[in-house]
């Protein structure tokens, strides 16, 4: 840490990944209802979810925060309680940081970069599914938002009294999939993989993009926990929140139909719910497009492609 | 660009260095007078300095930008052709990227991160100094906080009609000094090295505390500028820009007096000022002290040690 740089040594033969992301106060987090140790956790595991969805094992974080001159030091000591604890549990090494501060009440701009490696076999891109591949998606979809919006409706209290306090959890402290990702990468289980953090409907066009498909999705088949189940039960915009409410850090992910029985033996050894959505397809006209269906298999016209503040 | 992450190759036995750093608007830069493709190379050159200080190689770069939802597309635009053109001088490929937008009118917050690689052996700690090796620095001090002044005087006009013309490009578009300094490196000429940052007055003591040693700077020997040199004919507190106003992104160095004559042939070969500026000391206390002493040997006390808003 005394030096210009931190200097490192990554496995040999192994390609470096690396990823930066940016929490901004008042965008990503609020003050009001995020206890400081958990934006620190958050802040490590987007990263280590960057890390999670191409198949490779986090190692080192440098981070860059730029705060008021007039945050409280136990305020700083808190985020860096939250940060180790999440670097201890991927045993990733911070090596590097940088504090600046901005004048006046401007609001935070955390910054994290991590570094990780793989063996190049095993890096998962999103530009390597096929038509008639099955789509996966790993855990269940919307809670964050859920948790959002519990938190809007209950402030910090929901996170201990809300009908839908595993989703706050889920929204304030994330728990990115490294290791089934990992496993599923060591497996060639996948043929191509992303993270979920904007939502599936906009995530999902991205990673056919890369593999020159376009994509069908039942709609019905997308993975929800029993909290949204409840919401659902109540509102209507559960379903937005499955698909563009984002955060969910969940694991998207393409694998032949012969690999199934695999991928649903590891999930159950994971102790964690894998579902098929739907099914990578050839591409008929110049653009691609991805297609969500219901029950009869009648096309569903999805319009919000993601809340505008979390793009 | 399509994936998570970046992924990259290193060289085979080489360690990798990595630095992140930050310009925060209206602390680092001003809109009022920077034009955003210097703001852009200089995100990139504040970087290359980090790799510059070890004696290292970069490689690669990540920036995350955020910016208020009301910024111009056309700054965008300019801010990366400088960013590219930073890159491109340095042979540097832009790996990663992530723009989030802030609510409202709030400063903007560019963070980048660079990598790059060294041979084990090339590399250059802070830590290598021993006492009576001789103090070198690059180039001239203080020009980047004499530009700062001028532009505060001046306005934006000061890039082309200030008497501080050069040291106002120099605060704008700083070089970092990565040639001299892999040519260092890899002929093994500096014990210890890192880049001025701060200014000596604060980046010395740091690099003497890394060698667990003291050191004596001679201030008549500290390289100045004829623009510098203009500046104290008429003004006190051109020594204080020297010793703290800081950005220079010079090269502090420390080498064994046999390697003197080397140093020059190798300065002159670059076209570059390098200068003897004082010596390494055993540290005879339990702390590290650097002193400043004037033509007659006697100590200055040092006060100011650096601009509170450069910190």
């Amino acid at each position: 840490m005394g030096d210009d740089c931190a200097a490192t040594l990554i496995g040999a033969g192994k390609v470096l990944l690396s990823s930066t992301d940016t929490l901004a106060e008042d965008v990503h987090f609020s003050l009001t209802y995020s206890p400081p140790t958990l934006i620190g956790r958050k802040l490590v595991n987007i990263s280590v979810s960057d890390i999670s969805g191409m198949g490779g094992v986090p190692l080192f974080l440098l981070l860059a925060l730029t705060m008021p001159g007039t945050i409280d030091d136990s305020f700083v000591k808190e985020l860096y309680t939250g940060v180790n604890s999440a670097c201890r549990e991927h045993n990733i090494v911070l090596i590097g940081g940088n504090i600046s501060s901005t004048p006046g009440e401007n609001p935070m701009v955390l910054t994290s970069t991590i570094l990780g490696e793989a063996a190049p076999d095993d890096i998962i891109y999103r530009s390597g599914a096929s038509a008639g591949d099955i789509i996966y998606v790993t855990g269940t979809l919307g809670d964050s938002a859920l948790g959002l919006k519990g938190l809007e409706i209950d402030g910090p209290t929901a996170l201990t009294r809300s009908p839908f306090r595993e989703a706050v959890s889920r929204h304030l402290d994330p728990s990115p999939r490294l290791n089934i990702a990992k496993t599923i990468a060591r497996n060639n289980l996948a043929t191509s993989m992303m993270d979920v953090s904007d939502g599936i409907a906009s995530d999902l066009p991205g990673l056919a993009k890369e593999s020159n498909l376009s994509a069908v999705v039942d709609l019905n088949k997308l993975p929800h926990s029993k909290e949204m189940l409840l919401y659902m039960s109540k509102e209507a915009d559960g379903l937005e929140m499955m698909l563009a409410g984002g955060e969910d850090y969940e694991l998207l992910f393409t694998a032949k139909p012969e690999n199934k029985n695999e991928i649903q033996r590891l999930a159950k050894e994971e102790d964690l719910r894998v579902t098929a959505i739907g099914q990578m397809e050839e591409t008929t006209e110049d653009s691609v497009t991805v297609r969500f269906v219901d029950n009869n298999g009648d096309e569903v016209d999805i319009k919000k492609k993601g809340f505008d503040h979390y793009l």
